[in-house]
């Protein structure tokens, strides 16, 4: 069963332009494909040393001593006395390093999660990457638990890096208790890890921004959260109830369920009977699971219950909020984690071709199973990685070029001090500048500056400084200027770099 | 030996003035003091259970049902079939959580951060949190060594919470080899582990702040990153070669140099003949640390040496970046660290009283070690911990309160959907918007609106909604009007909000 086409919702305003139903549905992209090429491409290297890694010493210990072999390096390693076995320079299996490019897209993402955070009046909150395993142990067999990514401290405490975030934010409700003001409106930006086959270009950390509000139950609630495909949990538990079937069985159904996609789907009716469901109640439940609309749902099982009841309220509310449009209702989506108790719901692209782009659900019940009281609670997590794919795919990721104002540089060896004044009297206007910390030909400066994209260039020479002045040149318009470097003089340098601004936007 | 009273630089401009030397000579701070006391302190709540925590169960099996329990969560906790262990509900040993309020402090911090680098024409970069193990081991018998928050995985791998930034920048540069374009300048921000033991309220992970030059080997690349207390190794080099004492000591006199401030002075004596120094040159070596001026330096090495040409030099580049008076030399400061190979700094409060806020230095052999071609590099990490201890101390941390233009509430259950459209009218136009999603009583309202420091509050009324209108009160004021809501409206709105901004500011 395929993604259901839906769309998304949850995102800057400013992006809302990218986001419109026409821009989902294009190609399909490769999840296999590499998604982060530049970080773990291996550039070759030539392997130096032959002796084992345990060679490997301190710089000191290698080094041909203090004299003036620094300056050298640059023009080729030095003589070594001991030479070492180059280290596996990619990244631990599953992760990934953030060079300068991916970093930008990183900033550029997790400042649209905290700026649609901020629009809807959440705080930020964090916790331990590590914490104690005892905290993701659960019953209901959900996949997670056997992907943690545990180990034993060197205090004999089992502990695991974070696989989600939501049971640090109850065990840090409990922890709070009476002292916090309820309706907590929280939201995260944290790295998760699962230790999963690295199977499909699947990684074992991400990045999961988090929206939780705690201690509202009513709908509404969901209906701020919520984006995209919407269902209800309650749905099942009124099938259940009406074969008179163990509530203690809701919680392993739906973990089964949630694998509807992945596994064949004789498996899935032999996985519920194996829990201890009749044939009968498989069959109803396969069938509900199937429909798509609320409708069609209502006349199944009657219009009295009060997941239907909810799930109007909130595709009345969306109407009110303005994303409709966004949302339709599946009933098959339940979520693979045990501790949701009331409406899910995930966010696919339109074209339905990726993963789930983000989820979350009710989870009134979870404060209760780590010995707390149980608050009203829902939320959802968003991961870095498909919302990457998909904008890849759609070709409209921003291009993340390097910005910075000046580039200054020392005509003459003697002036590099001369060139510091310079740089740190546009600091102190709030100018980024990239200062040229070597003797270096004009030429290689222009390149530099071309590739960091420099607006301007400041030239240092002898005779300017003489008479307190620089060279400036605005590298787009190849304009040119001697300005002296007083108080007006570092105002004009000011103002002429916010009327470039002004004409580029 | 006390840390030398010096000074620190390296911060946003606009908080130079909380930097100046004065304010770097009040009280002392007891660093065994909980430094996030909100973050550790455990609230009281009663143990409701008695049974194991083996007893966890997920919500469904717990839960009384899909029925009407919900809403009734906020009254009490519900009935549990099965009663569960409260789990420890602090942080791991040495973690920490971040609450909304602790939260805004490491982001404060971090955008200062970010701004420095940022004005200095620094990249950002990320490295995973969990590298292997092999990255970190060295052989010069550091600390950090012993501390190495190391696992074995699922795999079978040896991997460490990384316990600093340094070693995954060597990687990186290897493995990205000719592709860079020298020189890098380049900052991060990332979490670091050691598994110390809790003594003196240290904690297990901290967030570091790394700015590294990689590709230049004057030393105007130490002057654009030092802040502080300056001293080169290479005068522990001279002094050894004048000994004829062999260069691979270098880094364990280093290691055990560093450990000077911590234990006795006859126990260094004793260690640094242990790896086989002659008494002369442990006692001239003992006499040059003690130096505090880079001219009595010069009488006693001779002025020819490198490293004096190098500390005038810097100390001159200084003069020019406009920081001479922030720095000291100390002939003491080698840090712990065994990669360093030249200039080493440390950054200090002026009283003396706290750790080292930050350090770094030259370490010119660290590819070589693992198999790259060396490359000039130099840097420093900065943590979290001791700058945040410092600006408490002198009562100069900002008072971050949470930030909101806008509490929107239906005065009437109906009007939720109408309140849900006004909130989204205003969050498309920019403005932060906390939605009341339950009703409630106004005077609630307003101690929330008070508690979350809102700036407006909006009511949805029935009389005025029919009209198109809501009642508008500016909090401060307590002025009162009522707008329609069409764009001019909007518009209307949000004029007042920038008015009030520059009425504030």
């Amino acid at each position: 069963m395929p993604p259901i086409p839906s769309s998304l919702h949850i995102f800057h305003p400013c992006l809302n332009h990218y986001l419109k139903p026409n821009f989902f549905s294009l190609s399909y992209f490769s999840i296999s494909a590499p998604k982060f090429p530049l970080s773990s491409q291996l550039i070759p290297i030539n392997p130096r040393t032959l002796s084992s890694v345990a060679n490997a010493l301190s710089p000191s210990e290698n080094g041909s001593g203090g004299g003036g072999d620094r300056s050298s390096a640059l023009a080729g390693p030095p003589v070594l006395e001991n030479s070492v076995q180059k280290i596996d320079v990619n990244p631990p299996k599953g992760t990934r390093d953030f060079p300068p490019e991916e970093m930008r897209l990183r900033n550029w993402l997790f400042h649209n999660f905290r700026e649609v955070s901020r629009l809807t009046g959440f705080e930020e909150v964090d916790y331990p990457v590590l914490e104690s395993e005892a905290l993701f142990i659960r019953k209901a067999g959900e996949e997670i638990r056997d992907q943690l990514y545990c180990f034993e401290d060197r205090g004999n405490r089992r502990v695991a890096l974070r696989p989600e975030l939501t049971p640090s934010l109850a065990r840090l409700v409990i922890q709070k208790g009476k002292s916090l003001s309820l309706p907590l409106k929280w939201f995260a930006i944290g790295q998760c890890w699962r230790y999963e086959r690295m199977t499909r270009g699947r990684r074992r950390e991400h990045y999961q921004w988090n929206m939780d509000i705690i201690g509202v139950p009513e709908v509404t609630a969901e209906a701020e959260l919520i984006s995209s495909i919407v269902n209800s949990r309650k749905v099942l538990q009124e099938i259940l109830r009406s074969y008179s079937i163990s509530e203690n069985l809701f919680a392993k159904v739906c973990v089964i369920i949630d694998k509807i996609e992945k596994i064949p789907i004789d498996e899935i009716k032999k996985e519920l009977k194996s829990v201890g469901m009749p044939q009968e109640a498989v069959n109803e439940l396969l069938e509900v699971l199937s429909v798509k609309s609320l409708s069609e749902l209502e006349e199944i099982l009657g219009g009295a219950g009060e997941a239907i009841a909810e799930l109007k309220q909130l595709f009345s509310l969306a109407e009110k909020f303005g994303y409709s449009e966004w949302i339709q209702f599946d009933a098959s989506v339940v979520r693979g984690l045990a501790y949701y108790t009331g409406i899910v719901f995930e966010g696919f692209d339109r074209a339905g071709k990726l993963r789930a782009i983000c989820g979350g659900g009710r989870y009134d019940r979870l404060l209760s199973t780590f010995g707390g009281d149980d608050l009203p609670a829902c939320g959802f997590g968003f991961g870095d990685a498909v919302i990457i794919e998909l904008l890849k795919e759609k070709g409209i990721l921003p291009e993340l070029v390097p910005q910075i104002e000046n580039i200054v540089c020392a005509l003459d060896h003697d002036l590099q001090g001369a060139a510091a004044t310079v740089a740190t009297m546009l600091r102190e206007k709030g100018q980024s500048v990239d200062l040229v910390l070597e003797s270096k030909p004009l030429k290689w400066v222009f390149k530099r500056a071309a590739r960091i994209n420099a607006q301007r260039l400041i030239l240092v020479g002898n005779t300017e400084w003489k008479k307190g002045m620089v060279s400036v040149k605005i590298l787009s318009s190849g304009e040119q200027s001697e300005i002296k470097l007083d108080d007006a003089g570092t105002d004009r340098l000011q103002n002429q770099m916010s009327e470039q601004y002004t004409q580029l936007s």
